[in-house]
């Protein structure tokens, strides 16, 4: 039996153990798609407790905390912070299994120091301990971050925002790279009720008014513009699924004017016009040699009730099984026949669509950069052991799995540079058991480009950050 | 290599087998949803061989069979139960990999005590072997019950049905609890030719007029008062798909009054009747503290030519892809805003549906209970090795798999508790994997906790029978 | 560690390294269903050098030079053979857990007697060693042919074919046997601009005017005769979905006239006419014992760049989500009820249908031939290890592995059919690690049968070849 995450927590064999320990552990982290707040980055406020850190926004664990019958009190400020961390050191009894089981205990190890297991016995013990060392070291976002290795941030920002926290970050001493990344997605979401004060919202920023379909376009560009001298080189899209509809320039125009003036528009104009803004903005993209992500297959916001109370990003999130196949493929042929098919990462919310995804990747491949479109990391739901293997099985069967450019957190908490490590661990297992087995010479060379791509080169080239 | 099928069956390593002897083996089954007759129970007629109990009426059987090339004559009386058990025998060499060979010779050692393998060449020694036993031992469906260590069984009934059955059980000395289960199918399926003669089947039940969908619930209710006298706790809907149609109490009024002089009724009103039809028997289920299941994902009856000769449940359904997750979470929202979700447990025939219901359930946990709703054990197609494990890793990986309430039989057959046996012995494997790896603490009080759980206390506290 | 693909590559255990070994590696290969030209068997033109045989027509390996960055230049005559063998022996360095990695080595190993690795490095040794023993041994078609054990090899044949080629394969000394494959997806793609051509085309073949659907009909049985007469056993079907929709034989006959005089189809009526012609031929299939191959699933020629420029069949097809099993269901039953249903082959290229085939599968089996409807073999973009073994397992689950009829090349290289060692090895570990896992007898008889008739002897009798 081995011990319980041990320093060969998931590293099943003597290849993927040196592997992890000779190349993936000490590379330097590039996490290209997070949900951090540049701002919170900025303010580096030491926390209070280890409650704050962990429950006080991390739907992960609330959706975990309801299946064990928590009740809803506990996300709101009606119990104390320690109430909170009870429920979830309960909770975690429970989830055999599940990677938040291993994410906490990864994280008490590797900014705590903290080797045991979290329960109901130990919660008191695993409370104190935590609490004294955020006070004793001060612990901050910038502290964590700086523990975690990390390189590169690039968080998920609004075309109307400002940038302002960017901007203060660049000259910060001794800060790691923290880019903005360009989601326009309320630019797109041309059905939601604040559409156009979303638009107005947009117009504002750059002080020039949206009025017409080309204007949009003009505004965005300007605001990329500006992404694009902040560091950004990535672009996302965060969609129910991926379509394609033919459409007319002049189309999209009406329906955009139709939209502004209040008029409700047909699923139809819906599809046509989102398909005419994402054609052009990844044109721009192409134009601007920037990654373009696209996110899909969630269906959100399920339970309005949580909703009513906690808006969005609350744990009522699920997987959409409406993707089209084929509206995927046909939007990724127009954008390449136009010439303005970007370096694109595909990320669906459903398993069952990994070969899907990495048979249609093989059609938009090109001679333009080494694994132009990549099959994104396992996401979200899928973030788990099975998940990753999966993925990586799934790129290895039907891609070329060394030009994978690997992980990212997608995720609000600071503590979550621990999913890197869990990657990292997944994935040299992965590789040492092909090695083992006999189904890839053991070749070190070989398997140490291989690791260090995945774990970081990959990335760094593929985005080419300055 | 392991001796074929020894006392460590399906248990890899140390822990596996440990958990599995001293925690789940001698545990009591509660089998909270199967198909056996409640007549059948109460006769206790004696069986006169071993085809009589294993190929009579099932079609799990007869599929493989089928496969085999076995011509329908051995499904009926022209042949004589020996040839057909020959052709059984036959059939089970072809059938590596596949359940019915473990579930065969599991119910061959437990209940006859036969350790050997069953082929054409032992086909005569088994014959005699397991007849001599039937009759030595006057094998009844009640001996099977006791034999297995059955403590509470769940049958599948019709609202008009009039559980003169099951009352006779209850007086009966010594026996198990036999509760009734709320299996409403043909209240609901209004398309179907002979609804009309369904209500008035069902107004006989209650001796009292169904002229509208008013009177409909009123029956209903009516009935589940009685079925819940009995000790019913737990209902059960067989859906194609669950669906949600924005509905409104008199349009479900106007279409059932269609129905019931004879229209047709529009593909769009079909899903307005069900959608409102199973809102408030949710209502209802909740405020009675009763478990919802919702079985879905199925198509029935494929082969018509085998439907005309046997009816339904002969071997000729199959799963179908047209689950809907998007209707399946406004369905459980519309439930849930009306303060009328029940517990329910969701099982999809489809197994990649399965990271989809668990992402979905996650939205609609709450405080109400510990894990309120449940993600069903692998189901009918899925009930086997892989099957089982992908639901536990799914499970597992997206919700806490220590509340999960364990296995059930689904079943006709008085024998086939051995699936529990099954069952149990591949989920105490997975646990041992988990905690061999070092991805779960060696914990034997967790562990056991974790294990009970599951085979038995989960369940015992989830349905809460009498 | 295990050796790099030594004699027990994927065999895992002694059981495994012993079915092997011991049956299934010397067994002939039947292969039936594959694109190897008869003209190229006929003509037996040795072969220049190894990129003239890999890299000339292979779309495998060109998806995965695009994915490793290759410009499409390689694809064509403005570089030189060995430019490309560069490029491929580069790519292959990514291509960890590919099966294109172990395809390459094995044909390395097998045809050349070369043990090596090939990379970058290793690129000019393995150009020279290969040339030289294609120089020497003179390796053209044939002698790879019988390098390899085949037996019989099915090609794949338009109706409108003459089979001159098959013709006079039939009197070359010490030849298998080459037998066509009946394709008439041109006849059915009624919506394509070259319809009418092609009829006329069909029309030639057998100088006589096809004006009406009776007519095609009984052209398309004219050319079934003849193709009867040189051996085919076997019919294929290229097929997005497997659709089913009601008709009459006078509607099929209006909609192919329409369709002749130039008018374009809705799409009810194109399914309807694909329904009707699919029931026509399959009535034929059956009254002719052969067997109906449908491959469904598949969405072609994504990327129109790519398809301008090199046609069909250029490494642009993926998997399409969009089957309907409900359909399916329905078709098989059309068949059935009107005794039309042909012994049947089903493959989805979407692996995340193998549950619902083998479900439909089940429905349909009959005492007409034993394993009558049949899973096919892990296709295209599922080829790989966990393809085959998630095929291996879902039909083991739902079915009767023991009657499989195995593998099939589906290729276009001479040198494909290490393919059949690949799925030999893999199913032979399947089946070692049931039996050393005791969820099977080791019983060396029954083992035996098993692994001979998947790997050939099942084949052999289920297509009945003379």
């Amino acid at each position: 039996m081995k011990k319980f995450m041990d320093e060969d927590f998931l590293l099943t064999n003597k290849t993927a153990s040196k592997l992890y320990h000779d190349y993936a552990e000490n590379l330097p982290i590039i996490d290209y798609h997070c949900h951090l707040s540049p701002k919170e980055i900025y303010d580096d406020k030491p926390y209070e407790n280890i409650a704050e850190i962990w429950l006080s926004g991390d739907h992960y664990k609330w959706r975990a905390m309801r299946a064990n019958g928590v009740p809803e009190k506990y996300f709101t400020e009606e119990t104390s912070d320690y109430e909170k961390f009870k429920m979830w050191a309960e909770t975690l009894e429970a989830a055999i299994g599940n990677p938040l089981f291993h994410w906490s205990h990864l994280e008490l190890k590797r900014y705590f120091g903290y080797d045991g297991v979290l329960n109901r016995e130990t919660c008191d013990t695993v409370w104190n301990h935590c609490n004294d060392i955020i006070k004793k070291e001060q612990l901050s976002p910038r502290k964590f971050i700086k523990k975690s290795g990390v390189k590169v941030i690039c968080t998920t920002d609004d075309p109307a925002d400002d940038l302002i926290w960017h901007e203060k970050l660049r000259w910060e001493d001794g800060m790691v790279s923290v880019y903005p990344s360009f989601r326009p997605d309320k630019a797109l979401y041309i059905e939601k009720a604040d559409y156009a004060e979303y638009i107005k919202r947009l117009s504002d920023a750059v002080s020039s008014p949206i009025r017409s379909f080309a204007e949009l376009i003009k505004t965005l560009k300007q605001r990329m513009d500006q992404f694009d001298i902040m560091g950004c080189r990535v672009s996302d899209h965060g969609l129910s699924y991926v379509m394609y509809e033919d459409f007319k320039e002049q189309e999209a125009d009406r329906i955009f004017k139709d939209r502004l003036r209040g008029k409700d528009i047909s699923e139809s104009d819906e599809r046509k016009f989102k398909t005419a803004l994402l054609v052009n903005l990844a044109k721009e993209y192409k134009e601007k040699n920037w990654v373009m992500q696209l996110h899909f297959g969630v269906q959100r916001d399920l339970n309005r009730k949580i909703y009513e109370r906690f808006g969005a990003d609350a744990g009522i999130d699920a997987i959409s099984d409406k993707i089209d196949a084929i509206e995927l493929g046909r939007f990724l042929n127009a954008l390449n026949e136009a010439n303005a098919l970007p370096k694109t990462i595909l990320y669906s919310l459903n398993p069952a669509d990994n070969a899907i995804l990495d048979s249609i990747i093989g059609c938009f491949q090109d001679g333009g950069c080494v694994g132009k479109i990549q099959h994104g990391a396992a996401w979200w739901f899928n973030d788990h052991k099975t998940g990753i293997i999966e993925h990586l099985t799934s790129v290895g069967n039907m891609g070329l799995l060394g030009n994978f450019i690997g992980m990212l957190t997608d995720s609000r908490s600071f503590l979550s540079y621990a999913r890197h490590e869990y990657f990292r661990r997944i994935l040299c297992d992965f590789i040492g058991n092909l090695v083992e087995a006999g189904e890839y010479p053991d070749d070190e060379n070989m398997l140490k480009k291989i690791v260090e791509g995945i774990c970081y080169k990959n990335a760094e080239r593929y985005f080419d950050f300055c």
